[in-house]
């Protein structure tokens, strides 16, 4: 399994996710961009909004690659003059506030043919915890990351509450999922092996998001609904313009800002210093971010 | 004057400031909440939603104190155990797409009652970009440098333009202003002078914002405004998480999240690949935000 045949695989599963997202929301259907990176690659971004079901979503292909920068190289801690990288990354911003945010990332990374590490992660960001669906999730995670090593699950779920945490919020980004990086054969799985689990991730996410959406009895979303939509956005944006590694390392290294920022959501709001009622869901939510928990 | 003067000046100075945008905005009227911060000192942070002109408003005051930390000492670049900073900072987002969003920050910083400094800026960003507008504000912050010192108001402009700008955009986040940080008596005026310039500067925001909101004739504002103005909300969003210093200082060291973040709009969006049609405002606003330009 080579750079070529694993990004040539990212790229289906991209189309594959993509189809299945068309299905699900059964009205949009995503336009794609090509772009091209000067110093070598490019990718295709697809994204589709106003949807019956997502309001705004991006599933974003790409395989770069060329001399390692000076930025590069103080986040690597591997040494390498070139280095090759391919992933597809989604966002899912949903129309209905019942509806959750969901995101994934797949990623392949190379340098000169030698050192090489998968990396990942699935998290899930409902505007409304619902307890049994996230338990659900993750217990879908845990189905596939089992499969390959019973470490994982544990170990990358861990991972995941530290990572999509808003330290200056004291708040989860939502009710976690899984995340890992620089995953390489010395935790003992062949590169095959680390590929078709980042593959098996990749397929999961959209059944996933069908069991999230399936189910959910939707009235018209009332003003409150939409208004606490709108703040949980305001922290999505908060979380992945100040604290996500790979949108300020994409922003700062020169990326592609159209690519990353794909992530933002449709209207976010922020009110200041806003305490939702005593006892209300949007409490009830809020208590939940603010203290870890285990699914399964 | 020493820091518990500088202090209780500032804190007239946001007091006349919110009764002056109170006035304008004929409307609403701001709400203080009062903090304090463990290490030492706290704020009074004053904002206002709802109003006529002033869909949501902040002017922060803040006097804190403390040991300097690690973080502090990286950005400081002098030695010392023990800061004081005070300061005022406003951000006004107005509810209609024709009028500018303005935003202002002054301060004072003193470590362990020996060396000082202040620091500030005011910029401009207009949702539509006023030439005739952009000049007058300009003008203003040049008269009152001039007062001071000539080669004020050409040096912290050319700062602001540096300091106001999104490189992943291309873009400044709109006219400009000033902004000055460090500058002590090195420069040849006194103490006081330079405290006697920042409170001037700030005397001069009302006054300056009323200018640009005078004479605006106004239209129920129409979808397509509104949905722009959305979009520059968003980008404000983009320059204050990214690349802000004094946010990301904030943020990133524990300071009061409602404080630093009542700086962010309400109802901002963020639409994948915008561009405005071929010769609309919108297109001028953002050739116009391309490029740097010398108003006076």
């Amino acid at each position: 399994m080579n750079k070529t045949d694993i990004s040539a695989h990212f790229r289906d599963l991209q189309l594959h996710i993509c189809q299945a997202l068309e299905q699900l929301d059964g009205l949009a259907t995503f336009n794609e961009d090509t772009w091209e990176r000067q110093e070598g690659g490019g990718g295709h971004t697809r994204t589709l909004q106003g949807g019956l079901i997502l309001e705004k979503a991006g599933v974003a292909f790409s395989a770069v690659h060329g001399p390692v920068t000076a930025a590069m190289k103080q986040q690597l801690g591997h040494e390498g003059e070139r280095f090759f990288a391919t992933g597809v990354s989604i966002v899912l911003h949903p129309k209905h506030p019942q509806h959750p945010i969901m995101h994934m990332n797949v990623r392949y990374f190379e340098l000169e043919d030698s050192n090489y590490w998968f990396g990942g992660g699935i998290d899930l960001t409902p505007h409304y915890v619902d307890l049994e669906k996230a338990t659900a999730f993750h217990t879908s995670l845990k189905e596939v990351s089992d499969r390959y090593d019973t470490s994982f699950y544990p170990k990358f779920k861990e991972w995941a509450d530290r990572y999509f945490f808003l330290p200056h919020r004291g708040e989860s980004r939502g009710v976690g999922g899984i995340f890992f990086d620089q995953l390489d054969e010395s935790c003992g799985l062949s590169k095959d092996q680390l590929f078709a689990y980042c593959q098996d991730l990749g397929r999961l996410f959209p059944v996933v998001y069908t069991q999230q959406v399936e189910g959910v009895v939707l009235q018209e979303p009332t003003a409150a609904e939409l208004a606490w939509q709108a703040l949980r956005r305001g922290r999505y944006v908060e979380f992945n313009l100040l604290h996500d590694r790979g949108t300020k390392f994409g922003i700062y290294s020169g990326g592609r800002t159209e690519s990353i920022l794909m992530s933002l959501p449709p209207i976010a709001n922020w009110v200041y210093n806003h305490e939702p009622a005593e006892n209300s869901e949007e409490q009830k939510t809020l208590s939940f971010l603010r203290a870890t928990h285990d699914f399964c």
